[in-house]
């Protein structure tokens, strides 16, 4: 503690990202990363991007790109918002939605951001529990609230609800915004974009990162009606008018318009995790079901943590949380085949 | 206002970024954009960094970057600390180091964004009138306060406060933090960096955006002792762990290393400047004495509005601020030598 810092910076315990290992050569499942590169087509037109209008600011308010992702959603331009990762944008909905007077709500397990924003902004938060088997209880949401915000799928469980449950829940909080933050919808989930001319509550994020390869970019979305995003347009340029640099753009931009790119890779890394899941379970693993690129695991004979370490001296990186509930399972991020295979030989190695 | 904002975002009046047009071309003097391309080692660089890997996060924590611009400095890595433009660095920072118990203070006339993140920030402050010349009235920070910052040279006055006028007050505010704006200190003054050693409460913030020609790519960095880079890095990782991209990164440490490029362009910048004042003090200007990439001007017989919108018209875009104080002033980028002839040539016109 500096005596320097404010009050606020004192009492926060900021986020922990994975690690990103830099001593030697790992095979890097363990945060969530595409294992295919981005679609040719966004690298050569972010190289097309790197010239002398690089001297120039960027559009502050990413006009283009905003029109290229309303047009592949069927939205108009004013129900989307862009920044710099899904992590930014979550951050501005924080302080853009939520009030100190009222309790947020999130599961207990879920992205372990939400309460580290929470406390950011200085806002009340209540986690409510996910059921034994990591549903979550939507029933135990419907209280007096300031605000409410799911991962669906939910991570790290990478488990699905159905949207008709989820408007169910957004229905019955009208007076209240509901963040819906699909960073892994692209999986095998449904998302709720289409709801959102129906509630005017609903906020939709959405990711660069996974399903289309560019974490290395810095690239997220919002969606939702004109006046959250309006509401989120205010507070980002209180904060940071130019969010997202030239080459981002261009990137984000030529990502959308590769349709087909991005639907083959999918669902080449939605193959890859139902045959690895089947091959683990096989193993004796306990294997929730999946609607995400990573898998979410325990075995009834070595734990969590073991493993975690055994694959790590093994050259496998996967994630360990190690936190009450959860502190027997690893999450694995669905890489390519190959590096499937070697993590299944690896594991049945582990646990014998 | 939708019943949707927080209290927070209903109270905010967001900054207003210079104009980037899109429907025609100007000669663009109006956001102090450098008029020259990056360094083509720079562009090199960001284009081999267009590859797979962008499917990767970025290090979080930019240490290879940390490590060219400690370096360059003569400083260690962990007091530097870099960020996605400088403007998300200030916003870190008035997070960081001030409280809502206490004024923080800025002059009157300054970088419009301060007050801006003030209220973001729900932080008192209190405005020091500049003297009638625009220069700055340093025993008037000399009251209790709960912070200092100020633009060095100031915008968009583009005067300049020596080193050892503002050591005297780093040295007099040793229980609170002082911070250095320093986005035009490439033209012609001379950086606090040295000063960082020598008191723990100065931090000096940088931007890769004007004498280095990079405005598109969004890098920004502050230097200071290592508690106040601890404390940036708390606040940044409880807001948003991977800030800066993988290309941001790639071309900000190849626009370090090619210290040749920055010199000569940021000399050519000064030239222009020094003739451009002669020229439009020729013509009858009050143009205030420089050390910025941009001038600041008023003619005793057009007022600013109206050069501002003459100039508009034909073609030339400069900034105005209808404000009081400055109002009958215009902050005119330097362009190329050609770019500033046809300003000239335009305000004779305007003028007589």
């Amino acid at each position: 503690m500096s005596k320097y810092w404010s009050k606020l910076t004192k009492s926060l315990t900021p986020y922990v990202p994975g690690e990103q290992p830099k001593d030697k050569k790992y095979i890097k499942l363990n945060t969530n990363e595409n294992p295919y590169p981005p679609s040719p087509k966004v690298l050569e037109a972010i190289r097309n991007a790197v010239n002398e209008d690089l001297k120039l600011y960027p559009d502050p308010n990413g006009d283009e790109l905003k029109k290229v992702i309303a047009d592949y959603h069927g939205i108009s331009v004013n129900q989307v918002f862009v920044g710099n990762g899904s992590d930014e944008i979550l951050s501005f909905a924080f302080a853009t939605f939520f009030d100190s007077s009222e309790k947020v709500l999130f599961p207990d397990i879920t992205y372990s951001f939400y309460p580290v924003y929470a406390n950011f902004y200085n806002l009340w938060y209540k986690e409510i529990p996910l059921e034994e088997d990591f549903s979550l209880p939507l029933d135990k949401f419907n209280i007096p609230n300031g605000g409410i915000i799911l991962a669906n799928p939910n991570a790290p469980t990478s488990k699905y609800v159905s949207l008709d449950d989820l408007e169910l829940l957004i229905k019955n909080n009208l007076e209240k915004v509901v963040i819906l933050d699909e960073a892994y919808i692209d999986f095998g989930g449904e998302s709720a974009i289409k709801l959102i001319n129906k509630y005017p509550n609903l906020l939709v994020i959405h990711t660069l990162s996974k399903s289309r390869s560019l974490a290395g970019l810095r690239v997220g979305l919002a969606m939702g009606n004109q006046e959250l995003i309006e509401g989120l347009n205010r507070v980002k340029n209180s904060f940071n008018s130019y969010t997202l640099d030239r080459l981002a753009l261009a990137g984000a931009i030529a990502a959308y318009k590769d349709k087909e790119y991005f639907e083959k890779t999918r669902k080449k890394v939605m193959e890859t995790r139902e045959r690895t899941k089947k091959e683990m379970r096989a193993l004796g693993f306990n294997v929730l079901d999946s609607m995400t690129n990573f898998i979410f695991a325990s075995h009834p004979k070595v734990n969590g943590e073991k493993i975690f370490l055994s694959l790590k001296e093994r050259g496998i990186l996967v994630r360990y949380f190690n936190k009450p509930k959860i502190d027997n399972y690893i999450r694995i991020s669905i890489g390519t085949d190959k590096e499937m295979d070697s993590l299944i030989k690896n594991l049945k190695e582990i646990i014998i």
